[in-house]
């Protein structure tokens, strides 16, 4: 099969399609891009690296950053991050508060607000320069020097960011924040603000699909278990309340954030990542999703 | 890799750990059986077929039945079914009867009692004789003319099963329940008390892993994607609240019941079944997870 | 102060509003009552009885019959009835089903559905003939011979009634129940299906702003401490969701039932019960809320 | 009935008994009390003044200043007021976050933390210099010009308030906090730490007794009406989880505090301030609710 044909054929034919989705609307920066921008990348561990579209254009990687500082935390604390974190999938948004109320504190996996934020807590209590130092972690990951922060997005976020300031003030109120919560935030909120392109992501992501080594200089960035685990993570909750669709949909793990960017893996063979701004209304890619139903039609490989 | 070699030596060395599981014990019946049964039973789409220790003895399925309920809906409503019960993870137990009121009385997926309750009610309002032809569909899939409800079981769940018609009633009240509660109750019950070996479920489940084809007469039970969707729905949904601390431990598409059974699926490669009373204290066999944990460790065989 | 002045001068008044209510629907029977029937009876310890409008029809009193079943229930049990039901306000119907669970099983007050569900269960548990019992101890304390449950609105309310069996079988599942669901919620159907006159029920009442006492009689139906305590849940918890606004806006205590009805008491004064079938948003009679805000003010009586 | 020596007998009675409370322990300035304390004043509106014990020590009045700052919004905004706030009794603690959400932020009393934020926040819109404003209006209405915020309280509160922090900007999150949450959350502080005695408390409660005039210069604080619906609402709300409860038992509408307080009136007759610092389970003082419980008994005075 000749991957970049699929990969080129399935984004024509999804460029096409009336997208049904809205740019997000909640703070004004992620509403003013270029609501037609459609970019895809893959890296496959055959060293294969093709993209189409706005594929090396940065956009705002938001949630899919808390891939990220979970696989930075779980190098520094290895198992014993989850006495602070579970993995479980977390049901709706709406439950969000009231299942921190019920289980103590501790959030159901870390890729919802509430265990980003203790993750987010994690790195700061262990890094000396948490910002700088993540930074540098996710250029030296992707090989890619030109990714940063946006002040803009950060600071945006953080004044209409009171939902979280919510979620982290009452996680401290059980004790699983150590650091104050308005540093947490503030940390947080820049993380989510980091801007990548579609062929950072891939490449970044590639580790995960080659059993936790880089493929040019096979370093190990994780354990062989700890990889899968990070993989099952995304499998299980990493969709916000579409996980279980998009598992039933697309069959890979992945993560979404709401940039409008799209990563997944399939472990053993590729990571792909898709930016598409519109989002449908779960809050993830319209054009993201179907491209990955598409793609993981045609080319039938999924993992189930 | 010799599987057989891999199967007995992991049977080994677990059936010798400290269970540290307890009998379910909200049913008499379930607490009569011998706590040492401990059965395993693979079938791989090579042909291979293997079974160490009780793994032709019959017991009680409980929540697998879940998935054989959901195959037969599936194929009688289509894609439509999903309309009536969603596939995103659940959160909590605690959770489920306010996400009902939340969700109007749409269950998250059909591996949470509510859910299966709705499969119940569509299997009645579509099937002749329901029991029979439920049972008759089980026993075809699976080879095996021996397999039977048991009434003993049956009879015990109905006389504990105030939640259980709690739920009826509440999904009735906003009308996802078309028959009458007490029959739809009825006829779960009984479900659940099917009595099965780890070698009739391997094999029935063997289909899954082969692309929806029955490996023998290589019949089409499930369409290509909707084998896939059923195998996401497992790997999402399948173990109450340890969905995804078992993705994440095992990282297989599975499904268990509180009789200490467990199936679980690795696509395009095989079916395994395993069967040990003692639960762990989220109600999945003790014995059974550490087996398939160990299984996917020694052969280095896993989805993710 | 002439009060029969005032009650018909504020009849008047309310009758002559725009009526922004609606029938209850959620049973046919209750939306087939003529929507401008209104009528009042105030009955006071100073043995004044005066009645205006429909004063004397019989209309079903559905949740006021709360109150009757609640007095019945502690006369038998005394205090010790409040081990399986508490005295709280419940919040938000919306709460009803999560609270049983976190309070295990225990309803927050006996004029919420799950509340007066156990109240049936203890009447069933400790009366002979609890349906012919109940209605007899109804006629004796209201001097009133013609009073009888509804077959025809029981059996409708029964046809729709899974909510109140799913609360029922949630109770029961933690063991609060003591009797069958089934024979419970018919039990508790026949109770709501009782047809009262504003007369039957303010004469009634009356020994509640009487210390206890009946007027005639002077029997004693609860002690002057049990009294006060039957006033004090009313006050708290007579109106739904909207208790607290009532007693802001009217001041006494009450109780009111989806017919229309509404009864409310001023210890040491008077009784009155009020009847308009037409119900505000929060399902109490909006006419009838509107008497007693109105007569409240113009006779500057109120407990605050 | 000589009231005088009906509080002395009283209070001799319940100060000899064994208290079961315990001191609030959130912040150790509340543990640091002397546990006991055990004072109580009469005011009547036939100009009785009367106080035993520990009568006119300051202690730290907490929630009771949720009446206080409720009076004065009430004053200045009327019954638009009520836009911002609900009247209704709030079910469990354990809710509130929950009830925040299902209700867009607008909490369901004035006298939960949620609506005490609410409140805060309206009289910082409103006042020039809000400590300052709000001081002198406790410090008129008591006729004392002793009483004053503690900093060591307040900043002790605001070391430990990450719950109060949580809900301030869950609030903020639905819109209905203008001002920044950490300026509402350090005000909210520094009322809770105001600092009364009985003999304040009680004079200032006394013109809710009178229809809305204090009893010296006769000034109108609030109408007939508003004041009506001031007591209401500490008879439906005043007490946490304990509300209904205390009306069971008590039967008037009170407010108390974590620092011991209770304030409690009786239209038309009195108001009366208790105070002892351990609290039962609820929060409410022992000594404090047993003392009122007593002392209605024996005065056969209650509104019910």
């Amino acid at each position: 099969m000749d991957i970049k044909k699929v990969v080129q054929n399935v984004y024509d034919k999804v460029k096409g399609i009336d997208d049904k989705g809205n740019l997000a609307s909640y703070i004004p920066e992620l509403g003013n891009v270029n609501p037609d921008f459609f970019g895809v990348h893959i890296s496959t561990i055959d060293h294969l690296n093709f993209g189409v579209g706005n594929s090396s254009d940065k956009f705002s990687i938001q949630s899919i950053v808390k891939v990220l500082s979970l696989i930075m935390a779980y190098r520094l604390l290895g198992e014993e991050l989850w006495n602070r974190v579970k993995v479980e999938p977390s049901g709706t948004a709406f439950n969000s508060l009231i299942q921190l109320e019920v289980e103590n504190g501790i959030p159901r996996n870390p890729f919802i607000n509430a265990g980003a934020l203790v993750i987010a807590d994690i790195l700061i209590s262990n890094l000396r320069y948490p910002k700088e130092d993540f930074l540098n972690f996710v250029k030296k990951l992707s090989n890619s020097k030109e990714i940063r922060y946006s002040e803009r997005i950060a600071t945006s976020e953080k004044n209409v960011g009171y939902r979280n300031a919510a979620l982290c003030n009452l996680i401290k109120s059980f004790g699983n924040i150590e650091n104050n919560p308005s540093e947490v935030l503030d940390f947080y909120f820049n993380l989510c603000s980091l801007e990548m392109s579609c062929e950072d992501l891939s490449n970044l992501f590639l580790f995960l699909a080659n059993d936790g080594f880089t493929l040019g200089d096979k370093q190990q960035i994780l354990t062989r278990s700890q990889t899968k685990r990070i993989n099952a993570l995304m499998q299980t909750c990493g969709f916000y309340d579409e996980s279980g669709e998009f598992a039933f949909k697309v069959g890979l793990p992945g993560k979404s954030g709401v940039g409008g960017g799209i990563v997944a893996v399939h472990p053993k063979q590729y990571a792909i990542a898709v930016w598409s701004p519109k989002l449908n209304e779960k809050g993830n890619s319209y054009k993201g999703v179907r491209f990955l139903e598409e793609f993981t039609t045609e080319t039938e490989l999924s993992i189930f």
